[in-house]
């Protein structure tokens, strides 16, 4: 490893006289946040953070910086879960201050807003509007929309919307050498040479920097219906889920599942939790269907189909919001799992995915895996069932200690992205790559595949400056 | 221009030892339907015909031709629109043979086949497990599934569906070294590492040639509803288009648009067309409305919002189809149409597209610059206009020489695509660039663009081999 350039008085100089002495900070309590990430599990190093106001100024900085061979990393709301944003050397590039909408055009249903945006500001621009920006997650109010971007961010609402990258037409990205690329299209088909923005969707910042973005709206759902369900086992979610896409089809918009422990759990630790059934159920599934025209029966609707779940065996209980209030509070009751499994002491990740029929298969037999390498963990295998993707997480043995229970990190991590890759799934379906699963990506990934993601780095930034040791690249430059 | 290599007795030996003798051609009459596409606009050379069995001998034909310095154009049905598969020296390589379905998932919903797949083939594939393959073009009876996604093709499904790159989850690619790169992954997550099935689609065989495909398939629609609407104008058709959107969300599944002289010429020239409506209107919009519910209520939906549009003044006239047969009958008024333009003499054609909102501007500016340019020109813009992509066709005037009107080509494309860029719109909306639009992108496209499309180009094919002329690359070889 190439020990990386410690930033000159020179650039330093050249960036404040552009950006302003107060956009370049250097103190250890301006870079103290920007060296962290969530789970606090990098530590970071840093020579400064840089602030530009608009595209001008971030191709300024990143061309400066290339010409001096300084490492960028680039941040948005820092809120990534693979420590993709942890800098390693080199400047953190903020786009906080980029956060401006540059048109909402509600003909074509588009929104055209800088990176910096925060997610939760994305929703309420298209709200107010009339219009829908589907991108839940569970960091919306502190995400910004270059981060989403930069790592095809999932959520909540990929069942009906897709991910990320779907939901994107246009790009502005400054590239490693500090040009700046015009993407921002707002059109629905464009085959006017390589489609250059999915390159830089989930790219994790290694290809360029993404500036801006035009983005899809979509008509807001005006009918909503929201069911909690009691399950015999993942199989009979499958089944589940089968039925209620073939009645609905696009108006199933959301398939979550969680194990009991999960429910336990919460109602445990979050306040105000009521238990939604009564009985307790080995898996559970919240579903959701919704259309965008009002009153067009969507509570009917799904109540019909659990009726006949139920009838035909699949289903052992099951409720429905008869509110909107209601139906928040039975989300509530997913999406406060992370939390609630912070008080149960450590847990071991994993973002996986597979295809959905063998998803109960890698369910059973990655769980008796676990359970068989550690006696008393507790498995709480969670999240996007409806498209193949689960949080395999981990929580540690009652009473085992935390550091010991962590130390186990890379065999877990090695038992279940066996089964994923068994099983031809992916080890990062949501999250992304970043630090985290770099190793693990070259261990399972196809050769060729990462050959040819090597050959796009060396194209796109041939001397490894943006965010370096991540995803395929190593932590050193090579001019 | 370097003169491409002709192919040495060696190269030929080689490829009918592992091929075969009857799958490596070279006799005039056995290259002939390769040479020409279907507009007769341009006439290729070619060495050799090579019919590879599957994806180990589509390795081994283009390592051999690599290694030779061999150019190759791969094909599949040969139906493309711009040149793009037109050979220029070296080899067609023929996908036809590798048209096997590897498997279909009806859990997940998803098909994985062979490249040399036709179409309808595909759609028959998921039609027989109760499923759907939205892509649906005129040519689907002999265009193949590995053009249909390296030409990222459009189509009449765009508006619910997407484009084929929004349908593909998974891609079997052979490189231009003669290596294959396996991602045929069934996933509807899979963030790991950069996106290389996007770089693909959509690339005309430029990067790599696909040779096998993981699809998204959908629930089928049960219910349907075919609306043929008479209009006062473009303008009229957008806001009639906004209305339907609203009402009925990812239901409106078609929103076709065809002018009055349109309509005339596939009533003049179709055996059995039936005038739908009563007077003659301005522009016509063909709306389809869809749901995966049997029993949805789609026609007394579409009854409705077409009402509500009589009473507020944005339709002159509607009519609904009472059963699938004059569903059928009101949507080959539209399909009708390109074939109809042929009995009326020469044409112009321009594939484009344009954000939304501006749609009505550009066919006003558009068609008063083109008949200025010359007298006695029928425009006849047609096309996909809820995905803001108009084929902007212009019929010659009525008498005059059929070559001179051709020769106009170049002067007319540069009026209709100096109104496009304007707007931010494409130049290439659903058929791609071909040899047809190259010079066309090089004028029109960012600078900073398709730089990246060289570098992406000059990395994935160094000695450009893959099909040379097409897209960004030039003819010439660099190795």
């Amino acid at each position: 490893m190439t020990e990386p350039a410690p930033i000159s008085d020179a650039v330093l100089a050249a960036l404040r006289g552009r950006l302003g002495p107060a956009q370049v900070l250097t103190e250890a309590e301006a870079l103290a946040p920007h060296l962290v990430e969530t789970r606090g599990l990098y530590r970071g190093t840093a020579c400064a953070l840089v602030r530009p106001a608009d595209t001008a100024e971030v191709a300024f900085t990143v061309g400066t910086c290339a010409a001096a061979g300084v490492p960028i990393v680039a941040q948005g709301g820092n809120t990534g879960l693979v420590g993709g944003g942890v800098p390693r050397g080199g400047i953190v590039l903020s786009l906080a201050r980029l956060s401006r909408i540059r048109d909402l055009d509600p003909v074509g249903a588009t929104l055209t807003i800088e990176a910096g945006a925060i997610l939760a500001e994305v929703q309420a621009a298209a709200a107010a509007a009339s219009l829908l920006f589907p991108l839940s997650l569970a960091s919306e109010g502190s995400c910004s929309i270059g981060g989403n971007l930069a790592t095809n961010a999932g959520g909540t609402a990929v069942l009906a919307y897709g991910n990320a990258r779907d939901l994107v037409l246009g790009l502005e990205v400054v590239l490693a050498d500090g040009r700046i690329w015009n993407g921002l299209k707002g059109l629905r088909k464009n085959n006017a040479g390589y489609d250059l923005k999915h390159l830089f969707v989930g790219s994790e910042g290694t290809l360029g920097i993404i500036t801006a973005a035009t983005l899809k709206l979509f008509p807001k759902p005006l009918s909503r219906a929201v069911g909690f369900v009691g399950l015999a086992s993942p199989r009979a979610a499958l089944a589940l889920f089968e039925t209620m896409r073939r009645v609905v089809g696009p108006g199933l918009t959301a398939f979550e599942v969680m194990p009991r422990f999960g429910l336990d759990i919460v109602l445990a630790h979050m306040p105000g939790a009521v238990r939604p059934l009564a009985a307790a159920h080995d898996t559970y599934a919240l579903v959701e269907f919704s259309s965008p025209r009002p009153g067009d029966g969507m509570g009917a609707a799904l109540e019909a189909a659990l009726a006949d779940a139920l009838a035909a065996g699949i289903v052992e209980d099951a409720t429905i919001g008869a509110s909107e209030a209601q139906n928040a509070a039975l989300w509530a009751l997913r999406e406060g799992l992370p939390e609630a499994q912070r008080h149960e002491g450590a847990s071991i990740k994993h973002d996986v995915s597979v295809p959905l029929a063998r998803l109960p298969d890698f369910l059973e037999e990655a769980e008796a895996a676990c359970r068989a390498a550690m006696p008393g963990l507790r498995p709480c295998a969670f999240g996007h069932f409806g498209d193949g993707n689960i949080h395999f997480n981990l929580s540690q043995p009652l009473g085992m200690d935390r550091a010991a229970f962590l130390a186990e990190w890379g065999r877990f991590n090695r038992i279940v992205h066996d089964s994923v890759a068994r099983l031809n799934g992916s080890i990062a379906a949501e999250h992304g790559i970043g630090l985290i699963k770099r190793d693990a990506l070259q261990h399972y990934g196809d050769p060729v595949g990462l050959d040819l993601m090597r050959r796009l780095k060396a194209a796109l930034d041939p001397a490894n400056l943006l965010n370096p040791g991540k995803v395929v690249s190593d932590e050193s430059r090579t001019s």
